[in-house]
């Protein structure tokens, strides 16, 4: 998986786990693509600091998924829904057919 | 929730985030129902080392739970899944019901 997306998929299940100031520096690394030295700039802190900081947070963040593998499950458990997609395609029932999608949607989005 | 009840779900969920020490003495409790004193005795702690080791365990699987809300989502997604699973029962084709039934189950593992 390319770095950049692994790291958000990460902070997107373990971001919370992270200190508010830690937090503040990956999302401008991860989500809003700064550089170091920009991110440096933003928080008064050096750039070494900065680089620092992100590979603590990635460490840390790889620590959690190495425990809880929420990640992982996510990643099976949406293909399992993708599967139930596709079957539910072919009831022939269409009213029953987007009652079902609806729920599985709500549940989605409880991942 | 039953405090014990509400304890072994923490635990299944972010057990793996204690130390082993930790896991194996809040097992013995939340598990095995062993009094302070018989888990005291089995590892050769105080029985008030050990009640402040399940204070702090306590403390630290919430604090847990109110960052990640996993206990939560799962919770939720149970009920959507049972939600479910009533609708499939009621429909026509018993063959695609089972074909969904299975991956649902199999979602549900996942969780």
């Amino acid at each position: 998986m390319e770095k950049i997306v692994e790291q958000g998929l990460l902070y997107d299940f373990y971001g919370e786990l992270l200190t508010e100031h830690q937090k503040r520096i990956y999302e401008d690394a991860v989500y809003h693509d700064m550089s170091l030295s920009e991110i440096a700039d933003e928080h008064g802190i050096s750039r070494q600091g900065v680089h620092d900081l992100i590979k603590r947070c990635d460490k840390s963040l790889s620590e959690y998924e190495s425990r809880l593998h929420l990640v992982e499950k996510f990643t099976r458990t949406k293909e399992k829904v993708h599967a139930l997609k596709e079957v539910l395609d072919k009831l022939e029932d269409k009213a029953v057919s987007r009652r079902l999608e609806a729920l599985i949607n709500e549940i989605l989005e409880e991942l």
